[in-house]
């Protein structure tokens, strides 16, 4: 039994959100796929961890954004690596409320989907919700982001709620991309970003060649934002 | 509401074989997620018409096969457009027992997972079924094909009973391919296929930049085989 062979599972990454009274909330999640065609059903699958799974669990309603590509990395680290009970993750981007009153991501999505809950399944440390779909809208044209291309070209990792295995992952990617001793990765001890000198981190000003070393002192990880002092060779 | 926003979710395209005392089966299946890391678990979405849906709900077994980007559009074909109550789909395919003895096919899987359903969720015309993962290994460092890679690059389509919206679906292929006038495509009536001149049928000899009337008349629909009177201008 070899859990790396989940890895080869296609996912796309979105955003799913739900709202609790005048609280709302949002997280990352990979785990989506429609049911029927016949009167629209979709499935996710929560972390019962996730604040958004109780507001979900509570209001019966949700909303799926679906990301496109050139989402950066920030926002997967603001909605996925943080938790709501903490922060306000809507604070800094733009959304409207759905019809269902729960938020809609107006940056990067490129589909929304909103859909009310009528029924679920427990899975031990998970719950998968079926929802009605009460509407969806097509947003634009750019190509979704899936999970590979966020792994492998953004250098991301899966938030730890998310149904997979993160430390093999990790190794996994380590092993895939390793290319010579002179050219170390570095992961981040916090939420196991994988800074790889050979793509750098272009978005945050660090070209692709870049050893970790010649980072300066102040880049903060692009997911989690702390600093390198957390990082560890790998 | 606009149902094409679905189309931006991401899949990624698998058979799910299972068996009922000797006889086997399996179809081809988008909707497949992982839902817990501990104790592992996976989640697929079956159309209760599928013969391999009878054969899951007798048995509690199911395997899925993960396909790799090589796969041919006529193993896609074979086991996504037929039904396993006429035919033997895997009589022409290198496959292996598992564990649990359902069906694992050897061509082109690049990771299987065995499953035993341990709950299920009824969603109209569809089941969600839960599977404790059983045994799953890793076969093959190819990528997996995506449902946009089998879509965009080879012209495929979704089996009709398919969680998606075949009709909207194929005009939405039609709508942001079309070039000219002078390069029609065509739509296979029997499965919904669209030979597009620009993409050709390079596995089956028919290069790029083919009109369909230049096409041989012994060519037959590469998804499902039938010939060339049964397709239809776009």
């Amino acid at each position: 039994m070899n859990l790396t062979s989940l890895f080869n599972l296609t996912y796309g990454l979105c955003l799913i959100s739900s709202k609790n009274g005048d609280k709302i909330n949002a997280c990352v999640v990979n785990s989506v796929f429609q049911v029927t065609s016949e009167n629209p059903t979709i499935a996710i699958s929560m972390s019962k961890k996730n604040y958004t799974y109780e507001m979900i669990k509570k209001s019966g309603i949700f909303n799926i954004s679906i990301l496109g590509k050139q989402t950066p990395t920030s926002l997967i680290g603001n909605f996925g690596f943080k938790s709501g009970k903490d922060i306000n993750k809507f604070e800094n981007y733009n959304y409207e409320k759905g019809k269902n009153g729960a938020p809609i991501l107006k940056d990067y999505t490129i589909s929304y989907i909103e859909a009310e809950v009528i029924n679920s399944i427990e899975v031990g440390t998970h719950t998968v919700f079926i929802g009605k779909i009460v509407d969806c809208e097509y947003l634009s044209e750019a190509e979704p982001m899936t999970y590979a291309y966020y792994h492998n070209i953004k250098g991301g990792k899966s938030a730890k709620n998310a149904p997979t295995f993160a430390q093999q992952e990790a190794e996994e990617i380590s092993r895939k991309t390793e290319k010579s001793s002179n050219n170390k990765k570095y992961k981040c001890d916090v939420c196991g970003y994988i800074y790889d000198p050979q793509i750098g981190d272009p978005e945050n000003g660090i070209d692709s060649e870049t050893s970790f070393e010649k980072i300066p002192e102040e880049w903060v990880c692009p997911i989690c934002r702390v600093h390198k002092n957390r990082f560890t060779i790998l």
